[in-house]
């Protein structure tokens, strides 16, 4: 039986943006084991409702634990959002980490002027997640948020550069910012996504704004769990597992985007999440 | 027990495009009573494999037939394109009617040089039913086909009109235009999203093209069919029943650009297909 730190940690996303989390944690740990389960049969997340995307979370997760992992990260800013309670209760005592919280202790740690911008998923934003997260370790400051949509379809097509992105990112950024009094200083990517937008957004939202990108927050928060809950694993690395409920084919092209790195399609498990 | 002719028409879609062709249905056809069933907890249904979009497209017009429906429209192009023999047998005696055929059927009857161009999604695209069913009807046409997955995107954003769609249908048709030896004389929307930016494909493709929208010749099939069948319904007509399988008040909002009215969010019911 393997012994509880060499067990993997689980990874999951709705798709294929979780993989920026991923990238992160192998970089900063290189000796875990990573499991990473994609539910790209029912992605996009952010535009369903919080009921159907904690069902679905609660499925896909399920998958993950037949692995017998010794933490699930949940990469995805949506299930994050509006389905970690219902994840913890569902998957206790195996402790679960999302990205809403590291990536609004990033944003309260880097804002000088007390204004923060989130920009998101429809449901992120509906949801208020990263508003409630901020405000709790800092009540007083402002948050503005918009949802950014199109950002997830741009990425999936690979559209990165050119003017389509550059003018999507203008009119995002600017309606963002109308809509607050003091223009903010920090300005989350709280959607695994958009950080291959992060130049556009950058030079959109002009000098003095700060971008926060939760991948690496959440890599140095799963780095500290494991360091004092005596988890961490010694040894060689070894080769990811990847899985994914549709289109392993799409997964490999799509997500060697978001990981840094090629995927081969025969490296990625099809699973079936049926009841 | 209601009459066979009395009985409603349901029209099904992976969310909420298909509207278009019930505004068509319910143009042609006033006197027809029609049930739509949008399955928006997991659309789209234009990136997942034939498979998974199989399977989805069974289950979801199984909720339809619980109206005992007279007959069934796949206004789903993807779903048309992948899984209408299987629909046909899960749903069998009842009739069903896909919008790849009439669409194919009105490219043949408006193209003069035989060179026809099929814009879609990916799903659609790469199971390359258009291509046969042009082929079935006119052997030697040449036939180019795109995925264009971004105009989903901004349909569902709402952003119909600015440069931001023009850039985009710019390059799609570009990119399509320039796959094909002899410019194609005919252009089909082979993606019930696509009709919003019918000005902008219109321009980009030139004069000369004509666009094929198959909510019309679908629609006309429906009404040769009920007459052919004498399942044709007289009387006053009805206000039509909406079902959505998540988010009802994005349906409703969505929906209306697509339908070209309001509906209010009232008129729309949450449907549960787990099995």
């Amino acid at each position: 039986m393997t012994s509880r730190r060499d067990r993997q940690i689980g990874i999951f996303d709705s798709g294929v943006g979780g993989l920026t989390v991923m990238a992160a944690i192998a970089k900063l740990m290189p000796h875990e084991r990573l499991v990473y389960l994609g539910d790209t049969a029912r992605l996009p997340y952010g535009t369903k409702s919080a009921e159907t995307v904690s069902r679905y979370a609660v499925q896909a997760t399920r998958a993950l634990m037949r692995f017998d992992v010794k933490l699930v990260v949940v990469a995805c800013n949506t299930a994050s959002a509006v389905a970690l309670p219902v994840l913890a209760a569902a998957l206790a005592p195996v402790p679960v980490i999302g990205v809403v919280e590291p990536g609004a202790r990033a944003a309260v740690a880097a804002s000088r002027n007390g204004h923060i911008a989130i920009i998101a998923t429809e449901g992120t934003v509906r949801g208020g997640a990263y508003v409630r997260a901020v405000h709790a370790l800092k009540p007083n400051a402002t948050v503005v948020q918009k949802a950014c949509p199109l950002f997830v379809a741009l990425a999936e097509e690979g559209w990165t550069e050119g003017d389509v992105p550059e003018r999507v990112t203008e009119r995002y950024v600017r309606e963002l910012f109308e809509s607050a009094d003091v223009k903010p200083d920090t300005l989350v990517l709280g959607c695994t996504h958009f950080p291959v937008f992060a130049k556009q957004i950058a030079k959109a939202a002009g000098s003095g704004v700060t971008l926060v990108d939760s991948a690496q927050t959440t890599a140095t928060e799963v780095a500290q769990l494991l360091q004092a809950q005596n988890l961490k694993r010694q040894g060689a690395g070894e080769a990811p597992l990847f899985l994914a409920t549709d289109a392993a084919e799409r997964f490999a092209r799509v997500g060697s985007l978001f990981l840094g790195r090629p995927i081969d399609n025969a490296q990625v498990e099809l699973v079936d999440l049926a009841p």
